[in-house]
Formats: C-alpha cells, structure tokens, sequence
C-alpha cells in the first residue's frame, strides 16, 4: 500500500472516529477538524464533557461497531446552502463554509452510511469495513487553527495501518522511542535537568550528565592535539562594535539577545565563536610559514529559539560546541578537509556512532545572495574541495545546490540512531565573509600578502544536541569510556564497608568514576538499581572477596564474569576506556 | 631610620628636584606638586618643552650639584600676601594658596639654600648633604588634582634611599617585579591576551594559557572526585526571578550587568553561581544520608569593575571560579571544613605554594548587619568550628571581630609569592541566607525537616586572578605539569624532520604537550627560543640520536642529562606530572 492510501485509510478512520463520537456524546461534542497525519490521524472537538484517555476503550469499542456495520463512503456535492443547513449547529463547519463560499467553490461532503456525514473533500475508502488495524493513542489540547488567541479544543490522537501486524509493529517502536526518549532517561539517569525558574531552553548538567560531558571534552581535546590543534577560550559577552565588524548584527542579529550595557559601551552575548576566533589569528602577523592554523574552542553560545520550538537538550538557548577554525592556503584547503574526515573517522568509532550520512550544500551561480563575498574562482575551489575529500573518501553524500551559506559551501553530516532518528551533528564549512571582514592576512612565500582560506568544523556542533542523540541512541546504557559512572561497588553487609572505602578511594585515584553503594539493602536489590542505572560494572564485596582480597564482577549485559584482584579489574577497565570498546 | 624619616628624605630629594629643573629649565617649566610617596616621590609640572628619560642623566647631575652644595632647608611662616608676591607667576601655587587663606591659615614655605623656595609645610631635612643615594625612575602624564578635566601635567617619579646599597636593591626588586610582572610575561609567553575591540577585562586564554588552564581544572577535578565532590556545570544566564529569589538584586545589583529581555522575560548574567547551585540541591528531596552533598562547578561568573581599576587577568569582568557548596548537617560541619584544608594542603603543594596565611573574619554581635539571616548559636557554631578547624591544624591566623559577611562568618587564604607580592587565593564561606532564601531542607534521622548548614568553598578563588599570581611566582618557569608546552623536540638538520615528527605524534598521543620546532635554524638559536619560553624538556634529535632511537635531553635550569629511550623520558616526565613535582 502506497503512502497515499495509508492517509485515505487514517483519514476513513478519523471519520469513524468523529461519528463514534457523536454517537457516545452527542450534542455535547461539536467536531471541529480531523485531518489525517504522518504517523495516523487527529479529530479536535469542543466538548462540554471531560473526556479522557480513559475513556478510549468505549470509544475503540464504538468504532468497532461501525467498522463492523460495512458502512459505504459515499462522496456528494452540494450547495454552500444546503450544506450551511447540514451543519447548521457546527460553528467551525460554518467557518469552512465562508472560507468555500469566499472562493466562490461548491460544497463536498462525505457520508458514512446514512446517519453520519462530514464536510470533507476526501479521498475515502469504499466502505468502513476495509479498516482492519486501528489504534487510539492519546489525548491533548489544541487552538483553533493552532492559534493562541482562539479557543482551545480537545485533539483525540489515533493511528491505523493495513493491518494488524504493522500496527503492533508501531506501536512497538513508539513505546520504544518513548522509553528511550532523552528527557525521560535524562531523568531517570540524572543527566541533566532544566528549571523553569531559572529558564527555559538553559539546560543543567546534572553530575552524570557534566562527567559524560568532561569525558568526551577531554576526548576531543586529545584527538584535536594529535592533528596539530591548539585551543582558545573567549569571553562570553563581547562589544557590540566587534558584531558589527563581523557582520553578525547585520545578518544574525534575530539569534541575537537584546544587549546589555557596561559602563557606556554595550556589549552582546555570543550566538558563534568566530568573531573573538577572527581576533586571535590577527593579533600576531601571521606567515605562510604558520599556515595551517588549527584553532579550537570548547565555545558556549546563546542564540534565540521560540519558546515552543525548545525541547530538552534538543533545542535550547545555550549550548557549547566543540568548535574549531582552520586558517590554511588555498593548495593546504583540500588536505586540511580530508584530515577533517579522518577525525570525524575517528570520532564516530569512538562514540559508536556507524550510519551517518553527507550532504554538501553548494552555491546557485544565479543566486544574488552568492555575491556578498569571495570570489568565483575561489567559491569553485571550495566546493570542488570538499565534493573531492568526499569522492575521495567514498562517502556517499547528496548535493543540494543553492543550500549553501551566504558566506560559503558546506557538508553537513546527519548520524542515524540506533531507532532510526536522524540529526545533524558534525558540519565542515568554508567562509568567505569573515577573512574579508576582519581584513585577514598572511606573507605568502613572495613576501606578499595574502588572504587565507577559512574552515568552521564542529566535530561536536552542540555538545547539548549531541547527547540529547547519544542518550537515546544508547537507551542510557553508554559505552565505559563516556559513562557517568564506571562502575559501582556493592558491599554485601556492614562488615565489607571499610575494605569497600579503601577499593573505592584506589579506583577513583586511578581515574576511574566509581561509586559506593553500602546501603542495607539486599545485593540483588543493590544489583538492580545498579543495572536500572545502566552501570556498566557491578563489583560485589562480600566476606569471600574480602578475605581472598578481590572482587566478583558483574558486567552490564553479560552478568558474572567471575572474581578478579583489583590490578586486574583495572587494567581491564583501563583498556576498555583507553580504546574506546563499545560493550 | 623609620618610614617617615624616609619619607623626609624623600620630600627633601623632591625639592631638589624640582630646584634642579628650574635651574635647567628656568620659565619653560611651571612647578605643581611633589609629594613623597610609599616607594619614593612624583613631581607635577606644567612643561612648555618636552622632556623625556633621556633628560633624566642631565638632571640628575644638576641634583647631585644641589646636593653636593649642602644647602639648608628653612622652614619660614609668611602671610599670605608675601606668598602670593613669592608665586606671582604660578597659577598652581595660587591654587594651593586660595584653599590656605579659605580656611584662614598662615602660608608655609621651605628654602633650599636662598635661591630656591616652594610652598610646603615640610618637614625636611637639615639640609641637601644628607641625601646619599636617589635615582630618576620613570616620566609620565598625570591630570592637576587628578581629575581628568583638569589640565595634563608631566609626572617624574623618582626614589630616595638612605645608603647606595638599599638603593640598588630596591632597584633590582623592582627589575625583578617588572620581568615578572604577570602581563608582560603573559604576552611574551602567549598565555592570555586583551583586546580593546571585544571588550575591556575580559581576557582571551591562547593557546599556551588555557593548556595550563586545562591541566589546572583537571587536577582540581580528579582531587575533588577523590574527596567525594559531583561537578555540575549551570548556564551563564538566569531569569531575574531567581536572583530576586536569591537576594542578589537587593544586595548585589551594583556589580551585575544590565538585564537583557528574551521573549517577555528579563535575563542577568550570573555574578555567582549559588542560585543555580541551590536549585540543584532542591530539585530531589534530600534526607541526612545524602549529606554531606558536595557539588562542585567550574563555573564563570560576570560582574562589574570600574575600567580604571581593570589590570590584566588580576582584575577582570568575566572569571572561571573553581567553586563548590557543600550542603551539611551541624554536626559534620567541622569535619567538612577540616575536609576542606586537607585539600588545601595537597592543592598547595602541587603549585608550590609554601607561603600563606590564614584571616577568620567573624561577626561583631553588636552590629546590625548580622541580624538578617541565621540562628545566633548557629553563628556561634560556625564561627567556633572554623577557629578549632584552623587551631587544629596548627594554622597561624588573623581573627577580624566585625568583618564576617552578612551570610555568615569565612576564612580568606592569602598566598605570597617569592617576590613578596599576597593574594587572596582560596575562600572557606558559611552561609546562612541562601538555605533561609531558597528554603532548604532534608529530613533527619527522626523523620523531620532540618535545614542544611552551606559551605562555599573556592581552592581556586577565581582562574585568572590565579594565573596572574602564578605567572608571576614562577616567573613563567612552570612545573611541568602545568607548564603549557612540557617538551619541544629540535632538530638538527632537516633529515631528522620524519623522526621528529614520529617522536612528537608518540608523545603527544601519550597525553605530553610537545611542539616539534623543526624551522631551519642553528641548534643554538633553537635551544635558545626555548630556553625564552621557558619550556621544561628539549629533546634535540640529530643522525646521532635516530641512529641509535633515541634523544638528547636537555632540562630547564640544568642543561644537557644526556641521551635517553623515548620510553624511558615518557615514563620519566609522565612521573614528574603525576607526581607533581616542582622543579
């Protein structure tokens, strides 16, 4: 069945559902709209009666009848009068009808069976009888045409497929993307958390959630040293006088936040890095013999998103990104995008990340908003670069010509989790604009000077984005290297504590995030919790590991692996966080 | 011979300055002021030529000859009308003279032999014999009265001292200082930087500076997690309400910015990082087997300084505190605090700091300012625990009755550097007003609501004012563990390049900070550069070396310690950062 039947049948049985509706309540339902949608069907309806999930079975049960009764969809066209008379009571009908009217069209109308007709234009299935698998899912409000300022409605959510199979199936993969849902084991797990009274879209990292954060922080660091990076740290507020250098308050001021004044200058929160990143390159004359310069900055930024669009650690107000700016030469510009794709090779190992995709976002010659800055032959440079590190990578990527920037080309990279949830992580671009606008210079070999090349990279675009991904690619349960907590200690009764004390002390000394539980629970209380915390090791300390002087080892997902000495226990571990297994 | 006598000493060699310019420059110059000073002494003068150090040889000279005459200083009352006639032609000493006949006094003038006169009260030597050793320091522009719409004068400063020898080792006191002063050495060694465009005291850590910064915030991390601390991380910005919440707005506002406006809501940079901390306390409930609970945040803070006052990373706008609450019952408060110095002791060593003291500010019972928040016995605990915690140690300190904050009662660390120079480097803080404002509470071991004692707690007050101390104590010489580069290797010729660059991929990837310098230079010059950048280890590489596998270690301060394995210089400088050893 092809996409467009699967909406013919969610739509049908939106309208199964209205007119289940009206039978169970009536006059105290006036149905507004029921479209069918991606993943199924709505219906909004003002109620004078509370209804509530609870409240679905009846309902499923109603619809069943009418599905059962085979009743025939039957299309009509009719006056704007006569159906003003059909709807007579309907006051949102009535509204669609000025709107036909205004258009000077006719009306279409569908009927169920007799009893039941809508004011739809369709298309239909032949008969109820052809629904085989729906489902209700859940119950919210909604406006009026999704304005505010109008009345707010009741929205019904259901869903139908072909057939039943494929509905469970659904369903299945919606419990489980519920259950993996970032907010929800962002909680669960004490990741983050964010407080209305201190603001929306600021998320908190919580400890978990800053000793995953520090882990791949240091991570990237080390990965970025090994090719040759240095790193920056700039203020989070700058002069108002360095936006208008950089161009940021003519094209990007709507990101911005209102500025604030100090003594009589005013100064702005940074939405990006590179203003301050533009400074740092300048402050020294710079040669060829400096190029490439790698510069990178664990870079917090505040840019303005409509409260409605903010979503967990998804979309927020402030986020850092592991940031980066390449100054090279023209002939450095291809190798230094191919050593971008080794670190990104890297990277996506180490974080286990293997279904990603490309896609470059290349210049319209016709378009005028490619004229602002760089010139032809350089924009062709940049895009051939980056189309051949791709070729030559065998990456498959999409060209989606007329997407780039104003400023320059791009690759953006989406990762696909484990539930098939894409985002886009990594982004490689080149920029024209800022080398011009801050006058960037180096001596080429001639003595003369030059104007260099520009890559933005983030490996990290948003470290708040990033594990807003990760946490729901791993339902929580991370590879060692990032876990909050390494691993637990579970004492067996009061008399392991001070044995216990002294293993904790020695593996935090070793670096490792280790935590104590000597609670007076039972250990296969103390075992679940541990597990329900996604921990990937359990070492259990009773009177048997004390006296032998080792441990009994519990690992996530595998269960005993047998007792080990401490040394042992840490150079496995050790091993594992050193290469990154992901287990 | 005490300070005032010095003083004395330095007022007279003033007058001998200021008669040794008009000797020199008679008309051409209009006398201001000369008072002497803590250091020596500064003389104000309008100058119709421009005069420069280069003068300072020439006049000089003329002192000495002054000197050497061994003119006598006469003190002499005069009515004010004499004094007038005496100045006629000095619109400053007129200046001066009005105030004298407003408050209705006699003028006072001092002779120097009989040529030379100026109005001043003394007092002054017997005469210009006894002056044994000055010296000319420094030329600058200083406003009359200091205020800046008044006219520019020219400034000489200038120094006396009692004998040549305490003259010359002031002088080389102050070289020292000057070498070391932490923002020269800080563009030298590009640790930090300030750019006038971005925005005044806010620094920029390059490269060199946020490695050590780095390094620095993960030892304190690691020694945290050791004692049991959880890091956070909050955002930059909160929503006025929270700082109404916390008392900021009422207490603090004069050092926070102006608030910015997202969407409806008004936003503040954070000057602290309380609020945001006491939220993540309250956020689950909390019984006494969660305390004590110690949350830790590297966590920068914005607030306001005066421009004039702003001085490299001493003082700043924006800084990074190494800041932690410890939430607490009463009774294990004195074992937090005693928790607290044992850190200090282990942080202390590390950066090699051996001097500091210790200043117990408490509450003066009579003033007012100590009755907005807190139980009286529950001061008096807190006072008494943190006076038996110093006792205990055996800590030498200052108690100051009166200069407890509102909050509660703390103990400042000053460190001293080897140059002399003190700086508030680590705080001990009770606070009785956020539990109150933020109502705080656990349940105790009966089953009731209790509120938490609070410690705020910084071993690194503020990262910047921290670097500019340390900068300064090691005079850029670093420990190797936070030095920004540990290693450079030298080549010897452009052969070794593909050694070199193996040698400096191994160690870089075993986590040593090590830059190959592989330029086409002499070795000399080579070792040289190094030896300015104060780098610990070069490891110099010539055929000799990759014949046999391995490196020519030369030590900072040391020289040459022969040849070494790659392996056995990684396990010997990898020792030295884990052990943390000064050297």
């Amino acid at each position: 069945m092809k996409s467009n039947n699967l909406s013919t049948l969610r739509h049908s049985t939106e309208h199964v559902l209205t007119q289940a509706m009206i039978n169970l309540y009536g006059k105290k339902i006036i149905m507004a709209m029921g479209p069918a949608t991606n993943e199924g069907f709505y219906f909004d309806f003002e109620s004078k009666q509370k209804i509530s999930e609870s409240d679905f079975p009846k309902i499923e049960k109603e619809m069943s009848k009418i599905i059962s009764k085979n009743l025939v969809f039957k299309h009509q066209e009719i006056s704007i009068k006569k159906a003003r008379e059909l709807f007579k009571d309907n006051k949102y009908k009535q509204e669609w009808l000025d709107e036909i009217e205004n258009k000077k069209e006719k009306a279409i109308v569908y009927w169920t069976g007799d009893q039941f007709v809508d004011l739809c234009s369709g298309p239909h299935l032949k008969s109820t009888g052809q629904i085989k698998a729906f489902k209700l899912l859940s119950i919210a409000g909604a406006y009026w045409h999704g304005d505010e300022k109008n009345k707010m409605l009741t929205r019904i959510y259901g869903t139908a497929f072909e057939s039943k199979k494929e509905l469970d199936s659904h369903l299945k993969n919606l419990e489980l993307a519920e259950q993996n849902n970032h907010r929800k084991l962002g909680k669960k797990l004490e990741l983050f958390t964010i407080f209305p009274e201190l603001g929306s879209g600021l998320p908190v990292w919580l400890p978990n959630g800053y000793a995953m954060r520090r882990a791949l922080e240091d991570y990237m660091i080390q990965l970025e040293r090994q090719f040759g990076y240095q790193h920056v740290l700039t203020p989070h507020i700058h002069k108002k006088e360095l936006f208008e250098t950089s161009g940021h308050l003519k094209f990007y001021k709507d990101a911005m936040y209102s500025s604030m004044k100090i003594d009589d200058e005013e100064y702005y929160l940074k939405p990006m890095n590179c203003p301050a990143g533009m400074l740092i390159y300048k402050h020294q004359p710079k040669s060829y013999r400096d190029l490439p310069l790698k510069l990178g900055e664990l870079g917090t930024v505040y840019r303005y998103e409509k409260s409605g669009e903010l979503h967990g650690l998804q979309r927020v107000r402030g986020f850092t990104q592991n940031d980066a700016h390449i100054f090279c030469t023209k002939k450095q510009l291809f190798n230094q995008i191919q050593e971008v794709f080794d670190m990104l090779k890297i990277f996506y190992k180490a974080i286990g990340f293997d279904k990603y995709s490309f896609v470059l976002a290349t210049s319209d010659p016709k378009a005028k908003k490619y004229q602002f800055c760089g010139e032809k032959q350089d924009w062709k440079w940049a895009e051939d670069s980056l189309k051949q590190a791709l070729i030559k990578n065998k990456l498959k990527f999409v060209e989606e010509i007329g997407e780039a920037a104003f400023y320059g080309p791009k690759i953006d990279i989406i990762a696909e989790n484990v539930y098939g949830k894409k985002d886009a992580i990594s982004t490689i671009q080149i920029d024209f604009n800022l080398p011009e606008k801050f006058k960037l210079n180096y001596i080429n070999g001639k003595g003369k000077k030059e104007q260099p090349f520009i890559i933005h990279r983030a490996l990290v675009g948003s470290f708040e984005r990033f594990f807003a991904f990760l946490i729901e690619h791993y339902a929580g349960a991370f590879p060692v290297w990032l876990s909050p907590i390494q691993a637990i200690i579970l004492t067996i009764s009061d008399k392991q504590n001070k044995y216990a004390k002294t293993l904790t002390d020695t593996l935090i000394k070793r670096g490792i995030r280790v935590k104590l539980d000597n609670r007076s629970e039972t250990l296969g209380s103390k075992i679940r919790d541990a597990e329900n915390q996604k921990i990937p090791y359990a070492l259990i300390v009773g009177a048997k590991e004390v006296k032998n002087n080792q441990i009994s080892v519990r690992q996530r997902k595998i269960g005993d692996i047998g007792t080990l000495t401490t040394s042992k226990f840490i150079e496995k571990i050790k091993k594992e966080i050193e290469e990154k297994i992901i287990n």
